[in-house]
This record gives structure tokens, C-alpha cells and sequence, in this order.
């Protein structure tokens, strides 16, 4: 199944997209993609649902905005420097263990929606990264177990701004954070969908040129590794997100560097995830 | 008006607690200190409905448990490093900017809840914070406004495994974001309650040891400053949390270090915002 949230922001609706690419608005089931839905079987009751309510969901005109497709999650954890020739291109070692850090959830915005370049900022750059979204609270889970705390998968450009994160005093935060700067989207695969999310392609397009193409095998550290390793630093509830990286060919990784300019365009997509698309845009 | 939450962990309520030190339950006010509460001019609201409502509003007996005096935000954001003798001892330099890291939100606990220290550790240690709560969306803000923004301030203990924190590869996240290491309160004060939160004594002991003793007067970088700067790189939500660093003393800095131990106790309190007190747990 996947989910899709829809409408104008701050009032997005709950939704579904069926197989045919059809749209449907499954408000009427009566409870938003959030924390409680993602941890009391919220995904096999809206299936169960489904099955005798689908012909009477409104469908959604494709026009139609979508947003992110979960509510705020507690966290979103991200895991750096994951696919070793993009560690290389960072000029950073390849790690031994994950390395982790945190985006800050207001950054959240539509799959489709404008990335906002900030004041003062002259080097933001994109990173295509599969994401996972979390079905049960883990604590201290093991890799063999890693997969029952999944709930499902989704697109996700984490969006960095080389300079704040990099060359300011301290921790990677201060360019990770920033608002619109965590497109996620189209929709989260629920994990029946995606047979093995150790391989999947995934890619990243400026103004039509394929700057990013890689595939999830690449990852230094697979889905059920970082699952298990993030535990056991901190409790995950369920809808947290989990970043697992990006691969080679960031901006940051030209030389010279390539970073965003008002009115660039990314195109993004991982197989079985969908594509996404945002404009930058200068902050006014 | 001081601001707290009482009952069982996940079914706390709000509540007042006066300037005698009774804490009234203020449940039939409707609404828990959340997002919403802050935003919309919650506090001067509960202010004029305890003037009619406030004797009708039940007692709190002084042996029921405190929980975090608002509910999950949005995020924490820490500034590391903002006292000068506090970065010397840590071995680091002293900032020119402030730095930034964020603590999970699931860290949070009550001001008296055991502190767990987690699987695996063996430098869990303390610090006593200046909080700030934000009570309006903030973007962009300048110095010289940042107070319209501040709700109000409470007390944090800021817990950090400094083998998770530092030693392990990446950012700072692994060690700050453990489960119990964001104990906070007894109470929010609201900003009127405190004349100048840059004049501030904190103190913290360890089993009635006094280790850390200083005053917000040493900040590197005061309130103002920190809402400023921190508001440059993403948007402060109503209910955020700002923690503004530690002076020194922690266990880091002794020579040889010292840590906390099962059955460890941490008493610590600033002028104004009362005091919490957590014994040190190991995890089952």
C-alpha cells in the first residue's frame, strides 16, 4: 500500500495511491498517518478497511498538492557518509560505524514543494537517500529483528547547506535543519512493496542532468544494520524516519563545487518509491 | 505562573504550582501545554481563567510524581561549549559562534525520574542547563527582539555518555540522546517570573557534592543571542526547547574523570527555577 498525504499545508488529509496511480482520499477511516497509527496496526486495519470503503473514497484530482506523507515525527536520524565513493567525494574517511545525526523535523516539507535557499546561504546542495519510516518502538533491537520495527519506506532529499554544516563552529545541525530542507515523499511504501531495500536504484536530476545514480547495495551500512545500531543509542517511535544516506554526486563532491541557484530544479527517485521534484527558490 | 505536568509517565496533566508552593491541577482550563498552548497566548489565557476558576481547581498532594512540564516539542536544540571554563575542561576551544547540536526528543523525562544509564556505558555524566521555552514562531529573529519569542525557562539536566558522544565516530547525537538524559523541570517559569535569565546561579551535586557552581553571567553567548542565532538556521516552534549549556564541573573534566554509578544521585537547581533530583539507574 501507499500512503499519500494531500492538500494545502498545515491541512493535509490522509490519502492512498492504488496501484493504477489512482488518488484516493481515505479520510473517512478516521485517523491521520501518526505516531498512534504507525504503532497500534494502523497499516492492515486501513487495508482491512479498504476493502469494503474503497469504492466510496472521493478520488483526488492529480493537481492536487501533496504533502509529507506521515504527521511531525518524535525525530528524523540520519545516517552519514553511508555509500563509500560519496564518504571519498566528502574528502571524509569511510566510517567504521554509522555515523549519526539528527534533521531537525520543522525541515519536513512536501514531495513537490519549493526548497528555500536561506538568507546567506551560497552553498546548498541535494542528497538523494532512501528513508525509513519506523512501525513499533525499538529499544536495544537486534539486526535478526531489525525488519519487524519497519513500517515502510519513502523518498527523501536531504537538502544541506555545505557552508552551515561544514565551515561553521561545530555540529552538522546548523545546515541540516533548515526549513524545507527534508522533501519527503511521494508516499511511504509499506514494506510488503519493496522485496529488498538493500537494492534499489536511486537517482537525482539538476535541470534534467543526472547528477546522482546509484543503488542501495552500495550502502556501507544496510536497513537492518542502522535499525539496530540507532537503538541502542536512543528509543525509536513509531513514524520516526531514518535517513540511510546518499550517494555520489553531490554538489559538494564537483570541482569546483555545483550548489543551488534560484529557479534549479532536482528531480529525484528510488525504484518502488516514486519521483520527486522541487524548485529553489530564494528566501523572501 | 509556574507551569508544570503531574501523574503517571504518558497521563500527565497540567498543572499550576502557586507562589506558596501548592500545585493545583488546572485540567478543566483544556488544554495541556503543547504547540498550541504557547502559540496562542496560553499562559496570559490560564492567567485570566485561574482569577474566577482557581479555588474550584483540586489540590496536588507533594508526593505525586512531576512529569516534563509541557508536552513532546517539536525539538532541543543545545548550544555546547557556552561557558569558557566549561570548554577548557572538555579540551575544547572556546566558540566564536555558538555551537549547536540537537538531543532527541524521547530523552525527555521528569525532573525526579531515575536517569538510566544505557547498555554499554561507562561515562554517563551531568550537566545543569538554563532552558528556554519558546513561545512564538520564530524565523530570522534579531537580538534585540528574541525576548518576544521566549515563553519561559526551566531547569535541564543535560545527561551525555561521553564515550558515545566522543569517542564514537560523527556527531555528538549518540551520547546525548539516550533514553532519561533530558530530565526537565520542576517547573516552566514563565519569562516575567524571571528579571534577567543572564544573571542566573546554577549549581549541581553529585551525592551532596557540590561539582558544578556558576551563574548565567559567564555565558559565552546569552539568551538573546542564542534565540538569534539559532533562529538563522531553522524555525523555532511555540514549545521548543533551547538548553543553553553548562558551566564547568561535569565528570569529564575531573582528573581522573568520574561518572555516574548505579545507585548515584544528582541534585541541581537554578535561582528562580527550583530544583530536580535524579538517581542514576542501571539499565534491565
Amino acid at each position: 500500500m501507499k500512503l499519500i498525504r494531500f492538500g494545502a499545508e498545515g491541512n493535509e488529509k490522509p490519502g492512498v495511491q492504488l496501484p493504477d496511480g489512482t488518488r484516493i482520499d481515505v479520510s473517512a477511516f478516521g485517523q491521520d498517518y501518526n505516531e498512534e497509527f504507525f504503532g497500534s496496526n494502523g497499516i492492515e486495519q486501513l487495508e482491512n478497511w479498504l476493502k469494503t470503503n474503497q469504492d466510496n473514497c472521493p478520488i483526488i484530482s492529480n493537481d492536487t498538492r501533496l504533502g509529507v506523507p506521515l504527521t511531525r515525527p518524535s525525530k528524523i536520524v540520519c545516517v552519514g557518509l553511508n555509500y563509500a565513493k560519496h564518504a571519498q567525494e566528502a574528502g571524509m574517511a569511510i566510517p567504521k560505524e554509522p555515523v549519526l545525526f539528527f534533521k531537525s523535523t520543522t525541515a519536513l516539507c512536501g514531495p513537490n514543494d519549493d526548497v528555500i535557499i536561506p538568507k546567506n546561504s551560497e552553498k546548498t546542495d541535494w542528497e538523494v537517500e532512501l528513508a525509513i519510516v519506523i512501525g513499533k518502538k525499538a529499544s536495544y533491537v537486534k539486526e535478526v529483528d531489525a525488519f519487524n520495527y519497519v513500517a515502510g519506506y519513502v523518498l527523501h532529499n536531504d537538502v544541506s547547506e555545505r557552508a552551515f554544516q561544514i565551515e561553521k563552529e561545530g555540529q552538522w545541525c546548523k545546515g541540516k535543519g533548515c526549513d524545507t530542507f527534508a522533501p519527503l515523499g511521494p508516499f511511504i511504501a509499506t514494506k510488503d512493496e519493496i522485496k529488498n531495500p538493500n537494492n534499489l536504484e536511486l537517482w537525482l536530476d539538476v535541470n534534467g542532468e543526472r547528477l546522482q545514480y546509484s543503488s542501495t547495495s552500495d550502502f556501507i551500512f544496510n536497513v537492518q544494520e542502522v535499525v539496530s545500531y540507532i537503538s541502542q543509542y536512543m528509543t525509536l517511535l513509531p513514524g520516526d524516519i531514518i535517513s540511510t544516506g546518499t550517494p555520489f554526486g553531490v554538489g559538494l563532491g564537483f570541482n569546483p563545487p555545483k550548489y543551488l541557484k534560484p529557479g534549479d530544479t532536482m528531480e529525484l527517485g528510488i525504484e518502488g518509491l516514486g519521483t520527486s521534484k522541487q524548485v529553489a527558490k530564494a528566501y523572501k
